[in-house]
């Protein structure tokens, strides 16, 4: 599979019939990495993608924007020699994360912000990627700040009981801001899962809540790179998602001190991706814990 | 709810014991509509979102670009008065699509790639995206190509069994290109399921494929405006995902001519969403059928 998926160690947590349960085990992470496309040498786009068949994604993506119309408008397409990072050893090894295509004739492309890049030089990687988000960032994460795993289930049945878009219409995402105690302190659903957490964000801004060092963030989806870099400009310590992780979310939330966990499933709920714990009573959950368990009271686990 | 749910009849298909059913039920659609967002009146950026908290999307937004940092940051945020559609009665009314956020320092703007935006006379508005993927579209959708709902069950069941990563890792799209007999000819999986997308139809054009007038799209994510969009510029008659239809979705489908499917299910199978049929037998399934059902062969239905 080699750099589609990544192997890690995660700490799990679990009620069952009322008793808490700590453990660990290995888990296996989809890989997201930037990917930066160039055309005729000019920045083109930035996107996030698991690695593989770039060359194919790379003509899709030029095909659905309309600029080309059969692979043969396409002179070249190569990964850039120059995108090259240390890789320890004193040896530069080659990111594959930078394309460029040639086309058979000129292309006007419009001047893009990308901010998001640090420099062209340095080989656009996961690295890079957290790098600049670090930069970007205005606080620093509370360390002293604690939740306990009811809080969060409870948190989260409560959030699951409330999506009522998604109830209606099985096509929308959610998005929480929630105490300590698990208490939602608001909720917004959106077809984008990043407008629903620009949202519930939004929302704490125009109340001049920021930063949100108290708080933890609860999403319906998937945690991906940008979703954890939102967080972490608002100051949120705890990110919990209801499904999977990626690797550079993971790897970003661990670089920046970020507690992000996984898998949240509270008894009666479920959310988006089906599933809560089955034959469970009500009360028991089961969530994966990817960076930080420090944050998550687990005193009195077995 | 206002704006965020959208009532349609849908036709639904099922497959029980053997036994081929078709029926018509009132179905609920998350809303999708584009949002303009105008910094001190210059283009920023276009959002595809559910109407409602536009101010709270649009401050999260800035915030989480590193653009203000608290509310003191915007002097003005409002609706474009001049951005109305005809309602048909021959009054004009506000799409309520277009926002101007004032900052009370300058900002300096990057040049935005704004092809998808037809005019900012015009208003922006869910009519006049369908209008744009129309006109950009080089390719007339088969009208006499059709399948059977046993083909897309099949299909279904072959792609959840090959989503390698999915399963592996819980975190990923997955898109296939399909013949109408049920064969998954190519299937990509990735991070974002527009890349996933883009993966199989770059795949396609890279073997001279184009148009796809004799394949369908299934995807295993939900299907939002810019998946019909990218289905239509490849010329593809039918697109099915495993998860539900937004409202725009559901509209440039019906515009354009092509024939969405929704919850596609096969017994053995459930997709990302989890849900395959409870209780089924092999070969059973069900699915909603947004759009021009008359591509399914539904001759022996009861």
């Amino acid at each position: 599979m080699g750099r589609v998926t990544q192997a890690r160690r995660i700490t799990t947590v679990r009620i069952r019939d009322g008793r808490l349960h700590r453990g660990r085990k290995g888990d296996h992470l989809a890989v997201e990495e930037p990917l930066d496309i160039r055309l005729n040498g000019q920045p083109l786009s930035m996107t996030m993608r698991t690695p593989g068949h770039d060359t194919e994604l790379v003509h899709g993506l030029l095909h659905a924007e309309g600029r080309i119309t059969a692979r043969e408008d396409i002179a070249e397409a190569r990964y850039c020699d120059g995108a090259v990072v240390e890789d320890g050893s004193g040896y530069a090894r080659n990111t594959y994360n930078v394309m460029d295509f040639t086309t058979r004739r000129p292309q006007l492309l419009p001047v893009l912000a990308r901010e998001f890049v640090t420099s062209s030089a340095c080989g656009v990687c996961g690295a890079a990627s957290i790098e600049d988000v670090r930069r970007k960032g205005r606080f620093a994460l509370a360390q002293d700040w604690t939740t306990t795993p009811r809080a969060l289930f409870a948190a989260q049945r409560a959030f699951d009981a409330e999506q009522t878009i998604f109830r209606r219409t099985g096509g929308i995402h959610g998005a929480a801001l929630v105490t300590p105690r698990g208490e939602v302190l608001v909720q917004r659903e959106d077809v984008g899962r990043h407008n629903a957490v620009d949202k519930v964000i939004g929302w704490a801004l125009l109340q001049d809540m920021l930063p949100l060092s108290d708080l933890m963030l609860l999403v319906s989806s998937r945690a991906g790179f940008e979703i954890v870099q939102k967080a972490y400009m608002a100051g949120i310590p705890l990110l919990a998602c209801v499904s999977a992780a990626s690797s550079l979310a993971v790897d970003t939330a661990d670089e920046v001190g970020m507690t992000l966990i996984g898998f949240l499933r509270g008894a009666d709920g479920g959310g988006a991706d089906g599933g809560g714990a089955d034959g469970a009573s009500a009360g028991d959950g089961r969530m994966n814990v990817y960076t930080h368990p420090d944050r998550l009271d687990l005193s009195d686990a077995e």
